[in-house]
């Protein structure tokens, strides 16, 4: 059977059930929906080995926000999508103990940039609150951190995050990655929010040791958002939906090779979905209303 | 039938020998194939109207470099693509004249890029002759502008070059333009060249007058690389070779609309390509080594 | 006498007001100073061929914006410069005819990018109103075209200019262009409007010809923004403020050459003004609300 | 007495002599010139603590190539002075032992962007040959860090690098950071290589806490480029030159607070010599041509 590739928790739960054992009930893992600022959201908790192993993630709760009706820009759709994303990462977060963020992924390449761009848009304050610490007494210390890529470094993104954590002694990290999607209409269209950790360059990349409590020692919160379909995934679905069931997933594969499926504006999308995600990630950690972070990160 | 989208006139010819009609003869169109500095070089000619008709291309010759083994590195394989570029385009030209290089595309949108891209590695000497006709004997004038597009500007591109012309009087107009191709293996692999101007937009953006002789009033020489593949088209193409031929063209397009695919490296690719293209034109213009090239552009 | 280098009118006047000269009456000139928005204006109007030759400007209005306390960031900072700049403005302006606005300037030099900058802010309408002339009936038609520089285009800017005035026939061109202005105190806190036109490169750059009515044909109003100090003037007021006024100019240019003062920040200070101006532009020609022209942006 | 800023031993050296004292004996400190590759360089050594209060840096080596004629651009001018830079520094460094290379400053800022245009051109080995170690056995392994400043990450500059000195831990550590000259004529023409670690930030930035064996447990060697003149400093020079002895510091740095002098194309200088410096330090550590780096790192 061809294997799709998909990061997210939603897409793994569709195969699941699109897959021979459909008939079969899904143990350990619970799904639910519901609504925050007018974006619906889709929850899917794995709550145990057995579902582990259906969805091939670890164990936690992941939060895919629908964020299609952004591009419509209807009243207030910015404001509204930070406070989406913002919501729902808060109600993951411990509520105090300084924050380390992480950028992951490939500045110089565009549906690879989201990470590092999301990170330009967070509020740095941990060096601020050590100047003056009665000036800035109101926020909670935040420092940022953008890995590059192995590449350009040389050093795998969890090594460049463990010696920093090691320094800066956060109780918690938020890393932020692109992801690949199974289906075009969720790409630069959802954001994945999730409390178990990451292994980045699932998506566009290919930055693989993973981000978690066990690596860090710290819990690792991620926040992912698919920016390319991968190019046979896509090709097998066509394929699958024109009644071709039998797929030669070799020959497929080495003809797409190294292919990927983007929107036709991508540098645009990425940067505006970027912005939410940094935006969102304030919206979660300072008592701030969107015009105040507007006006500090002016 | 599922119309397929090509800029390429190689792939025009392709697509109607494989249509219906393919067991009628093409008429009006010659084609040939040679090597250049180890490169393959495909060559189609359009000779008259019925060529034009069908491959919905106006009458001209145009050249494909076939700069797959670029990729692979091997020795010289930068200098020998420059080479290869710059000669099959010296045939091409009129040999003496001021020339009026134009970078087509969206410098912000990485594979509409290369036209602009490829502009910035054209030497530009026509101040510098008017400035020091002396000092600057040897070199033929030239100038650069990059149109930007009509979504930043508010002007179509021909407009501008049009407005631009009447004022440098050039002899003749290189365009440098983003393209997309019917197949996958040809992104970012090829290089097109013809004597029959272009229009603009039809590979990744939208930039729709035409610029040719008769609209600017002196010839036209279009420079294209392919950048991207039409999302719809890579689908059909994929059905076919599965055996499918009923394709519902709406349906796929309606599914797949304002979808690209590109190599996963595009930025790089992109990079890359523009700088063969900028120092093939230099190759072709000036009487210089590509060593001599490198200095100047320092 | 060493010449001080200062592209503001207002400086003129106080250079000529600090000179041997001083004692008599400067006729041909009327200064006066009024506040907008809590920003000091300083408007220097020359009205004829006294005041031209004692400015070495030609004859028109010149209005200075003082933006000092915009780096205070104190309430609604941007929105009052915003207003300011495009209150000034728009009482210069015929109030209907479609418009051109050029970015004059080099992109990849910080003091010099504002003019591209500030151009990247201004709301192009041109070619919506043509597409849809009944959806954006209540817009004026603004197209924007960003010249580039001789060394990069081989074109004066004014030549390029000229070229698309005769395409797109503006009712006026806005052109916005980086300054020097003789003291540190008003760079990157100051704008200079006028309705003389300009003379491209008395800043930092070089891009000589004039754009004027009389080059261009329609009326020219001029943004411009110093952005840095010759380094040689500021050495020239630093010793006559110590009291030596037999000044060696050839020495002291031969020291002090191609060097200019800048702010420290002054990558962030230009991209914040050249938002200002695109702004306030789009304030003076739409009919819209800062967060409206925000929306359109974004 | 006026402070005179600078970061070249070279000048302190200068300042010194320059100063009432100079009729004694500069003890602890001894100077020699010489040539490589046809630049000069000028070598300060700091030989014990008298040394170290008389010129105020630390003991160790300071070597500084001037490469005043590189932009004379007369031939080889790049290749010299990649093997000027690149034998120095490989006099300075141990033979074998993994490197960690950093670019310190901020690549917003042009004159601080030195350091991390310079490690852009840093052959990064270290994941290669992990992965293949017998495909890379020639190289020596590099990592290169880019730690971003305090006011983007929250982090100091040496917090960063010692965090990730314990996950890579390498032998020795080489850091590039942007300098303050005192002389304008030394300003993007000079380069300085020392033994002794760095205090980065004392040239455009503030990025405090020093980087040397003491903090980090590893040798550091810093590669320091002067891309600007303090603007109080250049006027007291001036000031001085003009017979002015009694300058009244605080009322001259009041004035010219936060300003700098630098060239006008400070944009293309600081790219060049970033270049020069990345390509001198793999010319250092790898066994290398420099046409072959320019293969590699193309």
């Amino acid at each position: 059977m061809f294997k799709k590739r998909t990061d997210l928790a939603l897409e793994a739960r569709e195969l699941w059930q699109e897959s021979a054992e459909k008939t079969t009930r899904l143990s350990g893992v619970k799904a639910s929906k519901q609504r925050s600022e007018g974006y619906p959201v889709n929850r899917v908790d794995i709550l145990d080995e057995r579902g582990e192993k259906a969805l091939g993630k670890p164990r936690g709760t992941y939060r895919t926000i629908d964020l299609t009706t952004f591009w419509q820009r209807k009243a207030d759709f910015f404001e509204r999508a930070v406070r989406a994303v913002g919501g729902q990462l808060k109600e993951l977060l411990p509520e105090t103990g300084p924050v380390l963020v992480i950028g992951l992924g490939n500045r110089a390449m565009t549906p690879d940039a989201v990470g590092p761009l999301a990170a330009d848009s967070v509020l740095v304050t941990r060096h601020l609150i050590t100047a003056q610490p009665w000036h800035f007494a109101g926020f909670r210390p935040v420092a940022v951190q953008q890995t590059g890529v192995l590449g350009t470094t040389g050093v795998e993104s969890a090594e460049a995050v463990r010696g920093l954590v090691a320094e800066v002694q956060p109780a918690l990290v938020i890393a932020v990655d692109a992801l690949a999607s199974r289906r075009v209409g969720r790409v630069c269209a959802t954001v994945q929010l999730s409390d178990t950790g990451i292994t980045p360059g699932s998506g566009v990349g290919n930055h693989r040791a993973a981000l978690d409590q066990e690596t860090l020692g710290v819990p690792v919160f991620a926040i992912g958002i698919p920016t390319v379909v991968d190019a046979a995934t896509l090709a097998a679905d066509l394929l699958e939906e024109s009644g071709i069931t039998e797929i030669d997933e070799e020959k497929l594969r080495g003809n797409q090779q190294n292919l990927m499926v983007t929107p036709r504006d991508i540098d645009a999308q990425v940067r505006d979905l970027a912005k939410v995600v940094g935006y969102g990630i304030n919206w979660a950690l300072q008592d701030l209303e969107i015009e105040e972070i507007n006006a500090l990160l002016s």
